[in-house]
């Protein structure tokens, strides 16, 4: 068969998305086709919107509007003296759709993953430093996940915040061992908020 | 937090393809704006491309390039006066794949569902009735899938084309019940295709 060009380029750029494999690209492709006048012009605006309207808080790192940067979680100034540091935006807002917390955010952009080649150098730890001064910060909160990645980036982080005016504290153990931030429910992540306690305990 | 429409709407949008849940579309979507330099502008020229140079061939069904309607294979002299009838496009690129058959096809278009309310109406069965005439076929191979509702459908085309100077054959059994046509191995496909039968043996 005369190779698909356009639909060989398709299925190459889905099976780019996460958790998307060859035979799923193809299917996709195939019902996106199918289904072309119903689902392709919404798709492709909505990702030429992404593109040029969503943005990243050069404050927090936190998934923000374009025309609205630093984001409106770091303008606004009922926002409680506490950062809660995450590994991603996609924390942000499982953080804030749980409830319960009424502070800042700070996104670290990954966890230390010797493996990965994620070294100090690539998290935005110095950014949050100068944060915790100019902003005045009392407490951190470190919102990471719980495998052993990230329990070694929280250690990593309570080392290089030790001995500033700050104090440091962790979710409260209850998130589901081995699990994601953002695949937590609701009800789990706002106990873990709610009973966040100091990193030595 | 402030909703971000636009990310919303890319959620809304991505949920919409073949087995992504709202979850789902929520990771791609993070995925997606974490690493946009890369992913995104190939994704929506490759979307963009497939709306605009993609299309249907108007004679058997199934994916062309807009600027060659008839398809290449029915414009292709060279093919057997065979044409195997499939459910959808994808199945028509599977068998090509496979390799071992040199006839024509022709897209159904779906297949007799009672419960999605899909009757004979909805599929392309009068077309083929006129191709088997105006191309002189001399056989039609019916290359559905072999779940019950694909199993009626290949039946009610056998009667319908019955009395019709044209052999009617069918996949050989080989396929693994109840699974998909663009799921099945090359060398399973293609040894159906080498020893399909007469229907009603």
């Amino acid at each position: 068969m005369p190779s698909l060009q356009p639909l060989e380029q398709l299925v190459k750029a889905l099976s780019r998305l996460p958790t998307v494999g060859r035979r799923s690209a193809e299917r996709m492709a195939h019902k996106i086709m199918e289904q072309r006048d119903s689902i392709l012009p919404g798709l492709i605006l909505a990702l030429t919107e992404a593109r040029n309207r969503l943005t990243f808080c050069s404050r927090c790192g936190s998934m923000t509007l374009t025309e609205r940067n630093p984001c409106a979680i770091c303008q606004d100034d009922q926002r409680d003296a506490v950062i809660c540091v995450v590994e991603d935006a996609a924390a942000v807002i499982a953080i804030e759709q749980a409830g319960g917390y009424r502070g800042r955010y700070h996104v670290l952009g990954g966890r230390l993953s010797p493996m990965a080649g994620t070294g100090p150098g690539e998290l935005r730890v110095r950014a949050l430093r100068e944060r915790l001064v100019s902003e005045q910060v009392r407490e951190v909160c470190i919102a990471l996940n719980t495998d052993v990645e990230s329990d070694a980036t929280a250690h990593y982080l309570a080392g290089e915040l030790a001995g500033l005016d700050v104090r440091i504290t962790r979710l409260a153990f209850g998130l589901p061992a081995g699990s994601g931030i953002e695949f937590t429910d609701a009800l789990t992540l706002s106990r873990a908020i709610r009973a966040r306690a100091p990193l030595d305990e």
